[in-house]
């Protein structure tokens, strides 16, 4: 049995509580909010242990120590803010608002959870000031709140983290000019300088040279010093109080996953043969135990060393060990797409693959090691990356621009369209479509990607279903597509295996049924929406309701002929987007009826993702939004009038 | 009468195969391409002059004296490549391809028309090898370019221009970082450090520190010298070839709009009482002539201190002096936003304006001038300037954000969406919307931002048609909105006022008849747009069609029950977007029309820009387009099977 557990909230008040020299007081709750931060991690199944561990020092330090916020409530006008700009750190951030009695427990120990806390910073959870997990934003948005902090005359300081890959990102370096020009001088920024990026080291992915000689000549007032030793830190906090004239910054040198001697930077590098792997996701049941003792032990063997009694736990989870899990079994799409880019990389020698250090995340590694001569690592420089693929394009080659979608398509917006309307051919493909996992939150999860590409004339976007037919788009793409084509790929394991025909022809603006039927039709595409479509059809079969379903893997391009054929007789037609219902295949269809004249008297419902994504596990963030197979057989009896 | 005059590529060749020292030859030429530029540029009636002059010097060396490009051809896989990164220095570069038969004289002296040369690079120019326009991309494409180089095995050194105002850009240093990186030595890049950005000293915008030493910590060989000076730019251009393991910069100090002594900088910031009113736009009638007849004078001095005979040149145009303008009479919706501005932020005190470096353009400068406390100049950081705008919204203070559509809406796209996830209020400001001004070219013809804005949920989107309108509207963005809005605006001057009935009531998703039909219904909004289906409906009248034209300035939020009224009993509706077709209002419309029981069989038929945007004058574009008021009129008749 595994057993998950909680340092509650009374022990963190015993601990600060306690007669405890100040520093050895802050290394004990930093450690609980570890082990805290590490069970809720374990609980929810993914989560950023490694950067949470390198930066809780400093954030036990600042609200413990340095901060008003605690003190005057998190609402008050005058506190100190602060927020972490890469916020994959974020588990390690709400351990310190449990223990501080801000997030209640049942929000806490439900990480990544519907009603609970989300995988990246977001502001419906209490004291938390901004939402991130997208890079490089946080000193302009701190930049924003030092200003309105002076025009509303409030006072507070602004602190915000940063990671250090996230200094590749440009928007940073707009905003140290910036920050100087405005004089704006209420800013601390802190880079949780801990050398390693997604599973490589910074200086591998992009080297950064000296980040303080870089600092100081942007006109920033530079410290710098060990970011696990409180007394450095407090010094340094200390002379940022005396510093009136310019924005601060501490480049605090830090070990990622530091407290779990497995997951220290160096010793997991080594032990990974120089991939770090415990940046995102849960550690498996083994490691789990072995960290999680290992912290307690340390945390006891220091509360006896000071006299006191050792720590007490709850119980939030029991489990069996060693559970199956689907992705250890599931198809993933990705897989295919890395497959296929080998494949065809052997045989185009024109093929270039551009990566944002999501490597292994986008299917790339393979790739990656068989071609190092025609893989540019670009780190995360997003738009430079799409520029580049732009150059290389107008050279005669086939650039394959990765990252996730939520990034590559507005992140690097401009570029794209800059580089359409030199008429070269790039394709760009967006990993992680759509609404799942949704347990990252909004800042992962790409639901406006369509619209982002949608209305450039000469990009042909697409998502493939499964392992075959992602094969498939791919050679279409390379081999067949005349201009830009933008692929869309699911990152998460298939809920099931889409069986298309045996005959299936990939071909230009069609798709193929996957389930006849007579009722109505709903189209849609993708592994996710699929398996809740034919889930629906299965459910609403067992009532009596024949509902054809159909793949539709072409986004923005579709064929007349086909879709009538396929339509039929039917006069209710779904579309069902796992994108927002602006721009996605629902409009794609509605355009395509209106101009037909034989389709115009048709009905079209679409389903799609309302509002802002939801943040939970799959079947909770399916449910809220009403898209699982029981809803979607619910709304389609109740759309046909028998509901 | 105004005479304009063509200096013709005989005479370059005159020059370059006179018996000159090299320099004073380079001078010749580099003052010549200098004429000819004006020349283009007051015939379009608009164009970059001010970083033409000042990068002219660099751009004639260039091809005249370093690079292979114009000896192997310009398709030649081993030439040299240059391209300009900011690219509004186009009107020079174009003179360069002039002079040395590169770009034939009917399309160098047709700048900015149809079938001429673009107001911004364009591929499709003989020449050009990449777009630009946008700022900030040149040293990624060229890192892109060099690297294809490496890969194809080509010969040939990537030469690219900067901005100094670009170096806001955080793209650059994203593209510094990685080319230092990734081991790209083959680029030499080459700042126009002529220190004034758009009307206003580059220190006064955002000062940007050493440059030397932020290159040079960058990893970067750096050089500098005059940008005027033959023989310091070959020296430095030598040395470049002997660094072989770093990318190379040179800092030219030039003078922006040199060559012409009142366009000059210092001279002309004293004659503009700190503005520099050189930078984009055509001279007037006096100014043209004054500065072309300096030029001459200045060329035939020193022809004849050479020995050689005084230049001829070829008439192009003659006009009369002093002509009537559109944009001198007309009604320009930009202003009314300006007006409309300051009386809000009189009472208001909690909006804050933010601006990167448009502020005349985008009609701030009377709020700058009037609440400079609440007004934030945040040079040409777009990512930045809405992540700022995200912090001040956090804490309470009310954002409008602007710059041009083509920018904001993409460049800061993804940061954009950040800020909506936190549910705050903001107000974007989407300048230079839609097709035209067509002169400028694609890099600035937003048809794409409702798209871009389109997939957020809390985010209205509206467009004014009017004066009137447009402070009613941005007054319900500050006052009545919810959550975030985006307003769109038509730069150029209105064609024609639209009138708005007098009892005009401004409602949520609700427009107004501007003509009443019988017919049929054609949907539009803004002023560029409505005058052509306004021309339209008159033209159909003449032929007994009577269509009704009505004006829907909410582009994402429209009323049913006034939809349904207002459409009547026509069977036929046409929609006319000054935006792609794709997410604009003829989808808003589609969409109403099949979620209406009572409105599903009608007929939508959608008018929009198709492909990428014609680069030309007004009635060129729009007629390419097959927008103008006859060709709607056609379209109309056409489709109501009277064509």
């Amino acid at each position: 049995m595994l057993e998950i557990k909680l340092i509650p909230e009374e022990e963190f008040q015993r601990v600060r509580a306690a007669d405890i020299k100040k520093y050895d007081k802050l290394g004990l709750l930093a450690d609980m909010c570890r082990a805290n931060a590490l069970a809720t991690v374990k609980r929810a199944g993914s989560g950023h242990l490694g950067s949470s561990f390198s930066s809780l020092d400093i954030v036990t330090f600042l609200y413990y120590s340095e901060m008003n916020t605690v003190e005057l409530g998190i609402d008050h006008p005058d506190r100190d803010i602060y927020f972490s700009s890469k916020g994959h750190d974020a588990p390690g951030h709400y351990a310190v608002f449990f223990a501080l009695g801000i997030v209640p427990a049942e929000q806490f120990i439900n990480l990544r959870r519907l009603g609970g806390t989300h995988g990246h910073p977001d502001v419906s959870v209490p004291g938390m000031e901004a939402n991130s997990g997208s890079l490089g934003m946080g000193i302009s948005k701190a930049k924003g709140m030092a200003v309105a902090k002076k025009m509303n005359g409030s006072g507070g300081r602004v602190f915000v983290m940063t990671g250090d890959g996230e200094l590749q990102e440009g928007q940073i370096w707009e905003s140290l000019q910036t920050t100087v020009h405005q004089n704006v001088a209420n800013i601390q920024v802190i880079v949780d300088f801990n050398k390693i990026q997604t599973d490589k080291l910074l200086d591998e992915i992009i080297d950064l040279g000296s980040l303080e000689k870089k600092f100081e000549i942007f006109g920033w007032h530079v410290e710098r010093c060990d970011g696990h030793d409180f007394s450095q830190l407090e010094k340094v906090f200390e002379k940022f109080k005396h510093i009136e004239d310019k924005p601060k910054v501490l480049i605090a040198d830090t070990v990622k996953g530091k407290g779990v001697s497995f997951m220290e930077g160096p010793t997991a590098l080594r032990d990974g043969k120089g991939l770090y792997k415990w940046h995102a996701g849960a550690p498996d049941d083994d490691s789990f135990q072995a960290g999680y003792k290992e912290l307690l032990d340390r945390i006891d063997a220091r509360l006896n060393k000071f006299g006191f009694s050792p720590l007490t736990t709850e119980l939030i989870e029991k489990r069996d060990k060693h559970r199956a899990k689907l992705k250890d079994t599931a198809e993933k799409v990705v897989n295919a797409f890395g497959e296929a880019l080998v494949e065809l990389g052997a045989k185009r020698k024109d093929i270039v693959v551009l990566d944002a250090d999501l490597s292994a995340d986008c299917g790339l590694r393979p790739f990656e090691n068989a071609f190092p001569e025609r893989f540019v690592e670009n780190g995360i420089a997003e738009q430079d990356m799409v520029s580049m693929a732009g150059g290389l394009a107008l050279q005669g080659l086939l650039p394959i621009v990765n990252s996730f979608g939520v990034f590559l398509a507005s992140r690097a917006n401009e570029q794209i369209y800059n580089n359409a309307t030199e008429n070269s051919k790039i394709i760009y493909v967006c990993h992680y479509a759509g609404l799942i996992p949704a347990g990252p939150g909004k800042s992962h999860q790409s639901l406006r990607d369509i619209s982002l590409f949608g209305a450039l004339p000469n990009c042909v976007i697409l998502e493939p279903c499964n392992g075959a037919e992602t094969k498939r788009a791919l050679q279409w793409c390379v081999e067949e597509a005349e201009a830009n084509c933008m692929m869309r790929l699911v990152i998460s394991p298939s809920p099931r295996t889409i069986t298309l025909p045996e005959d299936y022809d990939f071909s230009f603006g069609k798709g193929t049924v996957l389930k006849d039927g007579k009722d109505a039709v709903l189209f849609s595409y993708g592994p996710v929406m699929l398996h809740e479509a034919l889930t629906a059809a299965e459910m609403l079969a067992a009532q009596e309701f024949s509902l054809k379903v159909v793949n539709l893997p072409w986004l923005n391009r579709i064929d007349d002929t086909w879709l009538a054929e396929t339509i039929g007789d039917c006069q209710t037609i779904f579309s069902l987007d796992n994108h927002s219902e602006y721009g996605g295949l629902g409009d794609l269809l509605l355009n395509a009826l209106m101009s037909s004249d034989g389709l115009r008297d048709k009905k079209l419902i679409k389903f799609a993702v309302e509002e802002h994504p939801a943040c939970g596990t799959p079947p909770e963030a399916l449910s809220y939004h009403k898209l699982d197979g029981k809803s979607l057989a619910d709304r389609v009896l109740g759309e046909m009038g028998r509901g």
